[in-house]
């Protein structure tokens, strides 16, 4: 929905003059439209495109050197005027005759229409191109009723080429005329878009619906169905096209994944993923294909996909530079593919322990390793919801990642007969690594300060585990800058290592004091209900996870809880 | 809402996979983030930057030369690991040492940090930026405790130009430094943003409500009201920058607006309208400011406002030459202002009627026109409602605006002498270059068809007029290609016609003629109610508009009949 508006019967307009005020290097604006800043050489043809507003970057942003001499701009989702078509296309004339360019639409046609023969009166040589590349509005066997949409950008973007290469009239109609007929796009839409100063939807996508072949201003679409996955969206697009290359066309192509407007460019990556080896295996070499917003519809979800087959100069006037608002290349290149076969981490070289013991103990941090990422496994769930109350819920599952990357690597290390520092260190660097975020890297850095209290040697000592659980509280302080009562995994950390500390002082065994710690632990976990968060993300939705534990505080309970199991056992 | 998202705990690496695929001229993917294909030359500082997804095109679309030599991506909104951080990072390096740059929140200050020390250790020279523009975060008395923001693209970009431009490490850092105190941004949201694979928000703006100086991962901002207008909301945020300033900073400043994601571009320009002026009144002068999305939120929809004051040296480095996904420039050019006087149309001149009779007939037609545009005027919202059933709802709109500018141009020409087929074919093409659409054009035409059976030197006569109207019938017919029964005007310009030429036929005169072919008029249209319309854009929305007649042909019956008025007067 339009937020930025103003008067909603004058934002085209003002759209516009806001476009040639940021880009007046590029264009000049004029009524009804804009012109190329720099005028091309006397001669040339001249490319003049037009449609309704609402389509940014279509037309004002193909306006440029090797693309559109001018773009005249109607009101939102109308047609522009006779007058406005007639006075912008006098202006941008050359000498070298004009093209008229326009999608498909009964209010363009019959505007451009009359505006060609109002100038051919007037003497000037204009031929008109109207875009026909939606295959879903109409058969291939009456293509020339079909609608012209994210397929501009391709066709006019090779017109405009050929325009500055120099070619006659003449020429440039006949390329205008191959390229539209070597040109199809198929869309899909999830929701519809809002006009500017209205609330309600210009048309609806049912909840969790894709309508297909639906038309940049909500033309009706050919089916509904479920959003699918990202492989089957990709197949649904692809499938659409493939059918459309004649047997005996080229099979270099030129492609755009366009983004309808708020459809991120993310989700676009992701969908390109899956289109990519699509080619590939169809046999088709990609050339220089673009994923962006190229004609959108507003603020519409959806996308679509377009491909034209390039003979030799169309791939020639594809590639050829450009400079517009849309599009600013030096040269259209790259194939849209790539060997992304991502090197994994060199292979570590554990040291192994010299003593049967150190491999003993290294062995041992591996169990307490799997043992632990086991239960976090199982409270992934339960974490993750608690942590949605105070933050994004991604506790559990960053535990649960972080855990079970640390137990591979543990076991590998101890595998290799490392002993427990090692093996602990080695586990503490996975765990940061995988998890991620704030309490991976905080857990990665715990461990490893409490890795640095262990010997390779030898088996862990209770002493070492006491002074590595004392490490690993300070470097968590240090680093999280976290105080007790401030609902975070402190508060547990504190009085594990406070009472582990006190048992062995009073001479209790290593189980026993590890066992009280944990419960202590657990205890302080339970009374962070009390308290509101005072850091990170967590202050901010506070209030709602008054009497709900602190994800954190009741993790590290439960961790410490399952190491002395595993002490004991 | 993400709709193309596959599996959401991998969104954001498929994203950068695809991301990595299209662009595979300009990054080479690694794993957790990407490297620039083509590395800088040996000894260059390596510029390392870095943060959660989410917010594309940052940052894996500001790899490429004059910008950033890696981008190390974390999950959604969530730091990227240290491990991931000190992989990328020595990948990178060139043996010039490295920046480390990323905004400043507690999760990548700790992870960015921690892997800092660690590469430190391992020999390599290692600086920090902690990005901190957002003037909403922190009073200026703690800047230390600003988050960084959209400030991220002028101050990397300036920091990748002073490493592509062969600075030390030193130099680099004290650039990096110093553009970070220089860079001040202001945001403003509309509505929260969605977690992939989540269908709730974030968190909520309430409707029609702005919140200011919200983060960019949906931090709490510092104030909420009403949507302004335009004008006021560049106000707030310029106002908010320019009290940043200190008195002594250089006058020159580069300048981004930026969209945080479901914020139209063409909302952002009309935005540019509002603030361009206010730099030029302050004082300030623009050097190639951005209008864009350059540091989004997923979809969440407002904008801010940054500046940064340039010195000459991070003027040099502003405009140097990059290539990369998200800014690709020569040379970074132009002001964002100019002079936008848009020439009115050349003056027309009037061919002055050689008789008296003729100059009479040119003001009698400019008083019909006059009387047409009050008629159309008071029945605006009346056409509108009805047309709103069918189609868009700016029908009434259009009549309106079509039919003032007629008026006035019919008015200026009989002024100047202008005979009857003058004064209407000046009104017929003033109507069709302001009502615009499809029945701008329809109306321009059939009026300037209407025209050409007038003669400039009499009053015109019955015959002239029937003859008009038969020829406006018979244009509007050809281009409008609508028959009687699809529910168009032309459901009530043939009866009119047939109506009028029977009349006259039966001896009748005109005014008569002309009344009985009015009410034929107005009757066929009220028949249009038990019509579904065939043709255009009324055809996607008909089943609506079943027991309403059609607004075109009402509007057509309301003309002849005022026209009727008229001649009778």
């Amino acid at each position: 929905m339009t937020k930025i508006c103003g008067d909603a019967s004058n934002f085209a307009m003002s759209a516009l003059r806001g476009f040639s005020l940021i880009h007046h290097d590029l264009v000049r604006l004029v009524r009804g439209g804009v012109l190329r800043a720099k005028p091309g050489p006397k001669g040339k043809v001249a490319v003049v495109l037009g449609s309704g507003s609402g389509h940014y970057p279509a037309f004002a942003g193909y306006v440029g050197k090797g693309f559109g001499d001018a773009a005249v701009a109607g009101d939102i989702f109308a047609s522009p005027s006779t007058q406005a078509i007639k006075s912008i296309a006098r202006q941008a004339d050359l000498g070298g005759g004009i093209i008229l360019g326009y999608g498909n639409y009964a209010g363009d046609v019959l505007n451009f229409g009359i505006a060609a023969d109002r100038l051919r009166e007037e003497g000037y040589d204009v031929r008109v191109l109207a875009t026909a590349d939606d295959v879903a509005s109409s058969d291939a066997s009456t293509r020339e009723r079909r609608r012209g949409i994210a397929g501009d950008l391709l066709i006019f973007k090779i017109v405009g080429a050929a325009a500055e290469a120099g070619l006659t009239l003449d020429e440039v109609e006949e390329v205008a005329h191959r390229v539209n007929r070597q040109t199809c796009t198929f869309g899909v839409a999830f929701d519809g878009c809002t006009l500017p100063g209205e609330t309600e939807k210009l048309f609806e996508v049912p909840k969790n619906r894709m309508a297909l072949g639906l038309g940049v201003h909500g033309e009706p679409g050919i089916d509904e169905q479920d959003v699918p996955s990202p492989e089957a969206l990709a197949k649904i697009l692809f499938d659409r096209l493939l059918a459309e290359i004649p047997h005996e066309a080229p099979r270099r192509v030129a492609v755009l994944l366009n983004g309808l407007g708020s459809t991120k460019q993310e989700e676009l990556f992701v969908l390109w993923n899956a289109l990519a080896p699509m080619f590939e295996n169809a046999g088709l070499t990609l050339v220089a294909p673009l994923v962006g917003e190229y004609v959108t519809s507003l603020d519409m979800a959806g996308c679509s996909l377009t491909l034209t087959w390039l003979d030799e100069d169309l791939e020639q006037y594809w590639r050829a530079p450009v400079d517009s608002a849309a599009l600013r290349h030096d040269k259209l290149v790259g194939d849209g593919v790539a060997d992304l076969a991502v090197e994994d981490e060199a292979t570590i070289v554990y040291m192994r322990s010299a003593t049967a013991a150190g491999r003993q103990g290294g062995a041992c941090v591996a169990d307490v390793m799997e043992n632990l990422a086991k239960m976090l496994a199982a409270e992934e769930s339960s974490l993750g919801h608690i942590d949605a109350l105070a933050g994004d819920g991604d506790h559990g599952q960053g535990m649960a990642r972080g855990s079970a990357a640390s137990a591979r690597a543990a076991r590998n290390a101890a595998n290799a007969g490392a002993g427990p520092a090692t093996v602990l260190a080695t586990a503490a660097d996975a765990w940061a690594d995988r998890a991620g975020g704030t309490s991976g890297a905080l857990w990665g850095e715990g461990l490893r300060a409490f890795s640095t209290a262990l010997d390779d040697g030898r088996l862990p000592s209770a002493e070492q585990l006491s002074q590595g659980a004392r490490n690993s509280m300070e470097r968590i302080m240090l680093l999280g800058r976290a105080k007790p009562g401030d609902k975070t995994l402190v508060d547990a950390l504190v009085p594990f290592v406070e009472t582990l500390e006190r048992e062995l002082a009073a001479g209790h065994e290593l189980i026993k004091a590890w066992m009280e710690g944990a419960e202590a632990a657990y205890q302080a976990a339970q009374d962070t209900r009390n308290l509101l968060p005072r850091m990170g993300r967590a202050k901010m939705h506070g209030e709602r996870s008054k009497g709900h534990p602190d994800a954190g505080a009741l993790s590290l309970a439960l961790c410490v809880r399952s190491v002395g199991r595993d002490l004991r056992a």
